[in-house]
């Protein structure tokens, strides 16, 4: 096998050229970093469990009329995928306050919002991924008004989705973080979902015992990070054995 | 315990006056019936499996942000909701041709829509619930265009919901039927879901084998109706034993 064209390495994942026009290699890795890089670690098996699980939701969710720019997945840590141009914001949905709205608002973690908030960040690590309003992002012309009114309402339509599948396997949707892109049909531009949808980048709290099920295991020392993530998957069906530590024989 | 007064009796559920003023309890029969009335049989443990069933959904729906009539489960058959003044529609939303559309439109049990499909129909058993168009529903004064609009948005909500909670326990969710009510709150009214949601009222099939795991194997002589209705209520977590026909007794 020929040595790929990397296009880009982000913190855990990679994108190399596809094998056709258009399209991309998805690559996760097993690097976790949080706080923008300055805590760092190497967690076995994180990769193939978040490539396991986000191609069970970008299927499904493709099954209900959200595009996304997912095609299928090719190894244990290989997905191949639509090139998009990303459209730079991390569009964050909450259902209870977590993390930074807890930090910036003062609002006691684990208390139920008013209803489900879309925040969006400037994706920018330089500047730590600032929060930024509808104003800003068409100011700088980041997006449009038309493309931000359709990642609002794709958005909330993922929220309802991940909301009822992760209930359905005794699991509360906390928050979650996604990214979209342009894609270029032809003279048409669609908005669809890209990166990846993983306990890496959403907030999953058992629904009896309120444990930590996401990278907050990671970022506060909680241990049993792969642990955690390989239990999500083996509620959703996608591991049929006990949870363990997931590693790349783990799977046939 | 006195006789309590019964306000309305349907063919699988019973509402009788509730304990406070704007309050009624829904009890779930075990009958089943078919066909306007024309198929009719008791299925042993179908209304314990219905109220638990409903009770997992609308509580998750609840949780989201869909309004409700449902307060509280009582017991095993009765479950305590808000009076409401129920919409005459019967709001169908379609994934997967089945049933009527399939044979009304002659396209093939199974194929899937070109999108989610809301559909009407005039609630009204002598008439055996004829499909409406929305024109109908605004001319008879059946509802306002504002609770039409509201109906659709709240259903496609619930789709998206009941999709991904039935995606993550390998179910595929062909189509579903919901009742609508006006819930009066001072001068406010707000419209609500009401009914039930169970495999009374949703087409369920086995993601992997395609197995019918709802009311159209009671329909179709397809034999183990319960069974079925336990499997589901199985996966979703709310019966933790093997499937098996639900009674009364088979539940704490």
């Amino acid at each position: 096998m020929s040595r790929r064209k990397k296009i880009y390495e982000g913190k855990a994942k990679i994108l190399y050229e596809g094998p056709e026009p258009g399209t991309l290699v998805q690559y996760f890795k097993d690097d976790a970093t949080a706080f923008n890089n300055k805590k760092k670690a190497t967690l076995e098996g994180k990769g193939v469990l978040n490539n396991r699980i986000s191609e069970f939701i970008m299927l499904n969710l493709g099954r209900v009329g959200v595009p996304t720019h997912f095609i299928r997945r090719l190894n244990m840590r290989e997905q191949l995928v639509r090139e998009v141009e990303i459209i730079p914001l991390e569009v964050i949905c909450r259902n209870v306050a977590a993390g930074s709205i807890s930090q910036r608002l003062g609002i006691p973690e684990g208390d139920a919002l008013p209803r489900s908030i879309v925040e969006f960040c400037y994706k920018n690590d330089s500047l730590n991924d600032p929060l930024v309003a509808e104003e800003h992002i068409t100011a700088f012309n980041w997006a449009s008004t038309q493309e931000i009114d359709d990642i609002i309402s794709l958005t909330l339509r993922v929220n309802d989705f991940l909301s009822g599948m992760f209930a359905a396997v005794g699991i509360r949707l906390i928050d979650f973080k996604l990214e979209f892109g342009r894609l270029y049909e032809g003279d048409m531009v669609r908005t669809v979902l890209a990166d990846e949808i993983s306990p890496d980048s959403c907030r999953l709290w058992d629904i009896e015992t309120n444990e930590k099920m996401d990278k907050d295991r990671f970022r506060r020392d909680l241990g049993n990070v792969t642990e955690a993530y390989a239990e999500v998957a083996r509620r959703l069906g996608i591991m049929k054995e006990a949870p363990r530590a997931a590693n790349d024989e783990a799977w046939k």
